[in-house]
């Protein structure tokens, strides 16, 4: 999808670009890297995370390049000339290896791994970030408002409240997470979703009487009319208002589609509008809600019985609220066939070095038991530990598991069948199966268990070695 | 800007364009229209909000139109013949009324006012909405955070975890509030904002030691080099070896720019670092710091006598964490010259009708007093009054005031001059200086005075009873 046309190659932040610069100038550019994308937290407070956010990724690398008129802008502010010439032919080169979109994810796992020239690999940092982290937290958030929701549907209206441009992905990546539709025209344009929407306030308000806006419009839309009830009184006003005109519906052949509450108390309104629905023979007329909803309120409406069919989430859904930002990040992990590791100050963040896979382990019921990352040479392995606490080890012998990556570019060529965001949605719901519940749960979830191979766990205690040897003797 | 570069008129929710068709259906279409944008709450707890994103808004305005691309989609999607043909030479030609960017605005003041048809001003809703509630939240972020650095810079780092194409109005906005500069390269090019960025941690990983590093990067970029002291260890070696390149750089004539810390305690190690640096006699080094700031912790960083020159700010400015969407609505306040009124359960939520006005009031040492919203026509009022508790009121007779909106947009042509985001900034910046402190406050801040004349309340008074007696007759 193309909303970034021009420029995309601006579309970083300025370090990538002085360092490739620097690569170049150095003539370490054409080294062969390896970067890894993992996050360090799920999101929410939750026990897992979505991937999402593949397509539009690889899509939009293949028009990361300068034009002429970038290239004058970073010259002028200050980029060599020889770096400019070379830069004006760059085109993205790289071999990416991933997990597919609805994929369930987890803490420290290296989700996609870039491999190609340290300069391309460092250019595209920026960009390969944003989309990924932006996508799978809304599509991780959509998946905890479908759990809450148990089996109803809900709607993407959040457009209005997004983070500006980034309404259209979010959009995307609330279908994949498990919206069934959305407000959003443009996202369904793009992405082939489902749109929907009938009436705001505005449309109620433009005729002097209710009950003429209503008619007019249900007039117009015999088969599709939801009718937004709360303009001025939901149950004085505005439900009297649509039971009559759901009436002359009747009398026409048609029926009315719903009703859609936009204020008030949904657990006590539902259940009245509810009641007055069935007391005038409407037992086909589905109730809506839509006003500051996200997995919280949903449950909680449902464990009172509220009368609720279908939720429309705008907000809080494609903002993310909560947690407005995936912590992912992008690191290298080998160059020129040597493993890299970055040591922190918080032990947390010290990298996993090489070049790397991921399988996950199944057990006896089919479902998953935990994910080991192992060095690609691996052929398996007998048991797991915990990337910093090795003392915590699985037996993983014997049971079966998947490489759950696969290659997506090569060269930088897609070179993978690329699911559309209702088809990755298919995917979640195969995969959010067999995630157990107790990873589910939205109050202190079980934490799913990722860990490393001996392999692995060995190259981090050399490097870690070598590195704090370099240190102390440097002090001498 | 020009992101949006084509498809602008589906950038919008469904329903917008279903009462649109039902509009034109009704022959309801051309009437004039008023629509007023306004927020109820000050994102962030605080007291107030900066409004930003207008120039953005007005620019896609203009090519906000349907191709024959867009009309057989809407086709396909279910829309009308006769409706469609009359979308296709849809342009907006409608009348706006704003205050400016890097204006103080607070909560139920009318800022943005459309007028023109009812389906022009229906259709733009979303549009507008998605622009102006997401840049005027981030640059109240920026605000904030500028407020709590005392003068200290801060630049925008928020690219790679902005919420997807966000990013780009972010980093606009985040320049409005108070950032310096940006690591976004797109919004620099666009916006002419100045960029900045050196070097992150796979540069200190792609040598086999931090201080060849460092000297390479030194070497090639002379006079703009701010190291990165703490891949490996940021007291044991990033300082050291930073200072041995500072007095390398001198003995070739150039300086070394700063430091940059990115994990750890920054109140303990800005502290010992500044040690280091002027033990080294390198007072000129600046030290930088970034890792999940924002006004918070940088107000309790310098309350403790942080050692820091200059702050990035990431994740928590780009997607406003605490308040990821500022609650901003569009509401019908006018049609063919009738006043109209929402009404709603929450009596917060009832609108204000008819074309309105905003009057800023200042005190005697020509601060902001209190703001006064009144009906087009009123020359002055002499007092002011809650919107809801009517009793409270407060006297203005005699002040001196300004009306803070201007026309920006007549006849769908652009009409005023409209600033870019460093002189938004700078406007900002005068203004905010006329804000008592008591207002900045983070805690529970000083509520803003904002109250409705005397013929708003009596409008409001006599639409209220208008409807309610409709619905008792409604009901007989």
């Amino acid at each position: 999808m193309n909303t970034l046309t021009s420029q995309v190659g601006l579309y970083t932040d300025l370090y990538e670009l002085t360092m490739a610069q620097a690569y170049f100038v150095s003539g370490k550019h054409e080294e062969r890297a390896v970067f890894d994308y993992f996050f360090r937290t799920c999101p929410f407070q939750g026990g897992y995370t979505v991937f999402a956010g593949l397509e539009d990724l690889l899509n939009i690398l293949k028009k990361f390049k300068y034009s002429k008129e970038d290239i004058a802008y970073l010259e002028k502010i200050g980029f060599r000339k020889d770096f400019l010439d070379w830069l004006s032919d760059f085109e993205v080169k790289a071999d990416i290896y991933s997990v597919r979109e609805g994929e369930i994810v987890f803490p420290n796992e290296p989700i996609v791994r870039v491999e190609g020239t340290l300069i391309e690999t460092q250019l595209i940092e920026t960009i390969l970030l944003n989309y990924i982290n932006f996508q799978s937290l809304i599509a991780t958030k959509a998946a905890r408002i479908s759990y809450a929701a148990e089996g109803r549907v809900f709607a993407d209206f959040g457009l209005r409240r997004a983070q500006g441009l980034g309404g259209i992905h979010a959009s995307r990546a609330a279908v994949i997470g498990g919206a069934s539709t959305s407000s959003n025209v443009y996202a369904g344009y793009h992405y082939d979703i489902p749109v929907t929407g009938t009436i705001a306030h505005s449309w109620i308000q433009s005729f002097d009487k209710e009950i003429d806006a209503f008619r007019a419009y249900a007039e117009i839309n015999p088969d599709t009319t939801v009718l937004l009830v709360d303009t001025y009184d939901t149950l004085k006003s505005g439900m009297p208002n649509a039971i009559k005109i759901a009436k002359e519906m009747e009398e026409k052949g048609h029926k009315l589609l719903g009703v859609r509450l936009d204020s008030g108390d949904f657990a006590y309104l539902s259940k009245k509008v509810r009641k007055m629905l069935l007391d005038a023979g409407l037992d086909y007329v589905k109730i809506l809600a839509s006003n500051q909803l996200n997995e919280h309120v949903i449950k909680s409406l449902i464990s009172q019985g509220a009368e609720i069919d279908a939720f429309g989430v705008g907000t809080d859904l494609v903002t993310a609220k909560g947690t407005p930002a995936l912590d992912g990040v992008y690191k290298l992990s080998q160059l020129s066939d040597i493993p890299r590791m970055k040591i922190s100050e918080n032990v947390e963040k010290n990298t996993l070095p090489g070049r790397k896979k991921i399988y996950r382990f199944f057990d006896e019921e089919g479902k998953f038991y935990a994910d080991g990352i192992l060095l690609d040479y691996e052929e398996n392995c007998a048991d797991i530990q915990h990337a910093i606490y090795y003392q915590k080890k699985s037996s993983v012998k014997h049971m079966p598991y998947e490489e759950i990556q696969q290659q997506v570019m090569k060269n930088g060529e897609i070179c993978a069948e690329l699911p559309t965001a209702m088809e990755a949605n298919k995917y979640f719901k195969q995969r959010f199966a067999l995630l157990s519940d107790e990873h589910k749960r939205f109050l202190s979830p079980h934490i799913y268990k990722v860990g490393i191979s001996t392999e692995i766990k060995d190259l981090k205690e050399k490097l870690f070695i070598e590195r704090t040897k370099e240190i102390s003797d440097s002090r001498l």
